[in-house]
């Protein structure tokens, strides 16, 4: 298959200092792919002259398209226009447009324009001036060697508004592009190796162009298919046929055909029967409902949340029996069940999850050791309780636990 | 200076297509910077033999150190270990080790142990086994060219294991490395351009070896130095001396003197003055409690939530008057500051932060446009309101209005 084959430059020390985490690659790399452009590489380096150059150098000889973010920042440490001067030639040179655009956005905030940012209107005579809507240091695209080269800031919303309004439909223009097809589906219950036993016929009889691979995430397991094919129909039919083989071979383990969050799936499920849900939340502080909200449209069917972090609010808003929290503690199967029954009860909703354990690092006992975590789920009169073990770390603890409520009421919804 | 040069390569297709946001580069950036290593490189390929096997050359021609992570599981696309041993010759040998490792903890799973996972432990006859206490593939320490490869599982918690038990003492010991000092304050309330421009003599007139950083981020802009010295006690003493010239620059619009995020230094501040917090939230939908909660021990200060995201629960559960909610509508002064009495009431806590707005993308109006988001926050008799104006997207907005709460109520603990 003819690839067309795209590497992502991002620049900046605090990438490499682990100040940022990158999630610029993530988007572009779903954003291309969907585009019918392979990533194959993502380089990071930092706020260096030769680095900068290196990186151009060696990625564009690997890559028809080169993917630059980082660096356009109106301050001193933002070096990576002069750099994009120095290797593309020619003279820096103000474009009106952007300038007209930092000025507009400057009055609009009633402040004034420095130097610094009239400067964020400089750009090399090389480069097509791509518009930034959103922030004031304009996109630049530069050709060279055969090869395509986009400059774009760091800054993630910035980033994603120049590469949908500008970046995508010209690259799209410029290349008849391969249909590169990914689908997801996600399963619950089963290990990786053990679910690789049971599909081994499966996939040792798919053709090379289709590839299997396994993504274990938060207690879930991920099979993705990717396939090529040279237009989309072509690859739409073969991707049709080999995903609906996968996902008979694991039927009885499946949590969802495509690769959506957790929290989307449960909307999707409580919409479709026209049920509202809401949490009762020890441990996991409100990430629940977070996940939840995070959806756009969740308010369709997700009430609130009661946060009880403190035994107190347990009592006043959960109205758990003390007697209860003084024979059995915090996190027991009746604490968890009394906050259900109380969530049921004060947020009015049809079906709720309540969840109390022990994140760590501290809090552990021999009895109940970091990781336990007791889960309840269901509406009134039918709530099922579970007990977790988790181990390791507190943000792995809580966000295992976040997933694992949420697909025990999935579950719960379904079964 | 004489820098330890690392490269970072993370192997697997669903991080160039974006399927999963790599996380574990920048805890290894951080902690490998504490370590006196400095990162200049990191690199994602995809599982294809040709692409690692380019990486490790190339990179190892860069850096004498080079961290690889992912692509070690037991399924077949999992191709790591195979190329590992074609680049670095030998042949697969069983690791006595790793296979009673391995047999316990399924044994402890009550599961059976399959073939493909007593494959996990063979490893090549050229590497040092470096042991996962925490899963089945161990980590392999290879020499060749002068330089050191360290292969390590994708799953974060498997790799930090790896990191802190083996590698990082492993490196320490073999290298003497020079100090690398990083020191960031956060501050709030002023654009990264007029700040540069307040602080351009103090800026200029810093040696070459100590470079400041500007990163935005969230509405907060946070400034960093990073000093190399050959040893830690003279990069430590010149650190101190910028970093409070540095400090007095921006005393005025200062939220810390260290990069910590917003809900511990909250937590700080609230444990200082004794204090107890809670939150009533509708649009966050539990985030501003989930990062407070977040921080280990913050159920000293943290008593709860109420996530009111449907109005009948800001009415049952926060007293919100169904009459202020029918004048001014959710998203109003009147409401959130309802909201903040009826959570100081019912949470029983000396202080609150509520927040109601429309996150969207859909819900906005002309008069209240996407991105309009009213805050209160304070003590009982004593409430502070705001209305944030942000725009952009619905995750970003969430974001955006979780910092913006808890730095309020910073401000109004502080002020």
């Amino acid at each position: 298959m003819n690839r067309i084959r795209a590497s992502i430059i991002t620049i900046g020390d605090e990438l490499l200092i682990g100040q940022t985490v990158d999630t610029n690659s993530a988007w572009m790399g779903t954003h291309l792919n969907d585009a019918g452009i392979w990533v194959q590489r993502r380089v990071a380096v930092g706020d260096d002259r030769q680095a900068i150059l290196s990186a151009l150098e060696e990625e564009s000889a690997k890559s028809k398209i080169v993917l630059i973010t980082g660096g356009l920042g109106p301050t001193a440490d933002d070096i990576t226009k002069p750099v994009l001067l120095e290797y593309f030639g020619g003279k820096m040179v103000q474009d009106e447009g952007t300038l007209r655009h930092v000025m507009a956005i400057f009055e609009r905030n009633g402040l004034p324009v420095l130097e610094r940012n009239v400067a964020q209107a400089l750009v090399p005579d090389s480069c097509t001036v791509l518009p930034n809507a959103r922030g004031t240091a304009p996109g630049m695209w530069f050709e060279k060697n055969d090869c395509i080269f986009v400059s774009m800031p760091g800054v993630p919303h910035e980033m994603k508004g120049i590469m949908e309004d500008e970046v995508i439909p010209r690259l799209q223009e410029r290349f008849e592009t391969p249909a590169l097809l990914h689908h997801t589906l996600i399963t619950s219950g089963m290990g990786e190796s053990f679910v690789a036993e049971r599909i081994r016929d499966f996939e040792s009889a798919l053709p090379p162009h289709i590839k299997l691979a396994y993504l274990p995430s938060y207690g879930l397991l991920k099979l993705r298919l990717t396939t090529e094919a040279p237009d989309k129909i072509t690859a739409a039919a073969e991707m049709k046929d080999a995903f609906q083989a996968l996902k008979k071979g694991v039927a009885d383990i499946l949590v969802a055909d495509q690769d959506l969050p957790m929290g989307v799936i449960l909307g999707n499920i409580l919409l479709e029967k026209g049920l509202t849900a809401g949490t009762a939340e020890s441990c996991t502080g409100g990430r629940i409902a977070s996940q939840i909200t995070a959806v756009p449209g969740s308010s369709r069917y997700f009430k609130g949340s009661v946060v009880s972090y403190a035994n107190e609010t347990k009592i006043n808003l959960l109205h758990v029996n003390p007697e209860t929290l003084r024979q059995h503690g915090a996190v027991s199967e009746q604490t968890v069940r009394e906050m259900a029954e109380g969530a049921l009860d004060v947020l009015k909703v049809d079906c709720v999850m309540a969840v109390s354990g022990i994140m760590g690092p501290d809090g552990g006992t021999d009895e109940k050791p970091v990781g336990s975590v007791w889960i309840a789920v269901g509406g009134k009169g039918n709530i099922r309780t579970m007990l977790y073990k988790f181990r390791y770390d507190r943000p792995r603890n809580t966000e295992m636990t976040t997933v694992a409520a949420m697909n025990e009421l999935r579950k719960w919804l379904v079964g």
